[in-house]
């Protein structure tokens, strides 16, 4: 997340959401937004949200997560949302909507997610 | 690729290797390779292997994945070995397994990827 | 969709909803909705919703789907509700919720796909 | 599995495999299988092979799977033959190729699945 520029926007119980500004060198060989990064912010954001309804002092675990890549990855900035579908003991299961923003704050969603992260005490 | 040190360090049709040495700023709070990391070079494996197999001219892009993270991704270096399945006019669906790799290069596997990668003219 | 008794109870462009009463023969051990009675709604959901956004004369075909048994599937009937997350040319992607339905007509989530699905001329 | 036929027709360690005979009733529209039959026996084996390894008294969930349609399911008979890749105390991971099988008996490839089986105490 330092290595790449990304914050956390916001957190709520189930939901959170990662902001990214653009980089350069975060991009694949036609300037858009590499799949690998798309993921990661994906990914963080499923597992914080997850993480927000877990006890205190537990951990939080990716176990599997599939990505649809929608389309190219452009913006100014990258939004990744993601909310808890169903939260468990052991498992939550959690989507997450990435976004390319434009300058003018204009979304477009630019890949999906659905994860299984899990909680160790 | 450039920005995390990782290189394709195998290449024929429908089969490549991606290597990448370890980095602490890769690694998530435990000191272990980021998931999205391990997705990244995964997914590089898969869609040069989709690539090689694509006529000439042509380019390819990921259409979605599905990671599992099987274990805490230790080692020295990674290694992403991927091979096609099924590859196709349009799409090719690709495996992709990442192994950690101790100092005596001895490899456990870290993650599997099944994704599909689209060709375009 | 015949031998399984289900019937699309809902279509309009990008959104369909497939309905499937309760029968014991298609329960696994527990009395619940077998985890591939519960696909196989989700997927027919997934196709018929992409299919109302292509072409006539075209042919919609699964391509890929992952799926995330969130509870057992219990229910008097069950609803498989899809939209079209984004319609292209060739693959259209689809996310789909199965939910149980009981006496009172109240819903619970059982499942949530998310699939891709490739248009044939 | 009884429904549409289905039998175990092998299991060992972490390995099983399932075999369907062809019924028209089980196929879609242009007289393939349909792709939740495929589905639901790739889920079996799967299911089956972790629980191979489970301990005694204990029950397997497919907590969730994806599954890539390679070919149009065309055959005399299908198996599915499902290998646990990694298993763990909780969480056990497989893979399961399911392959038609002409008269001849040689078999194609026509789907591959990687999910995810929890285990119950």
């Amino acid at each position: 997340m330092e290595l790449i520029g990304a914050e956390l926007s916001r957190i709520e119980p189930g939901v959170t959401e990662i902001t990214l500004p653009y980089r350069a060198d975060l991009a694949q060989q036609h300037g858009y937004l590499h799949a690998g990064i798309v993921t990661t912010i994906a990914d963080s954001a499923c597992g914080y949200a997850a993480y927000t309804l877990m006890p205190p002092n537990s951990e939080v675990l990716s176990v599997e997560f599939k990505v649809n890549l929608l389309r190219p990855a452009k913006g100014e900035s990258f939004l990744a949302a993601a909310e808890v579908i169903k939260a468990g003991k052991t498992l939550t299961v959690v989507r997450a909507d990435v976004f390319g923003v434009d300058h003018q704050g204009e979304r477009e969603l630019v890949a999906t997610m659905l994860g299984t992260m899990i909680c160790l005490a």
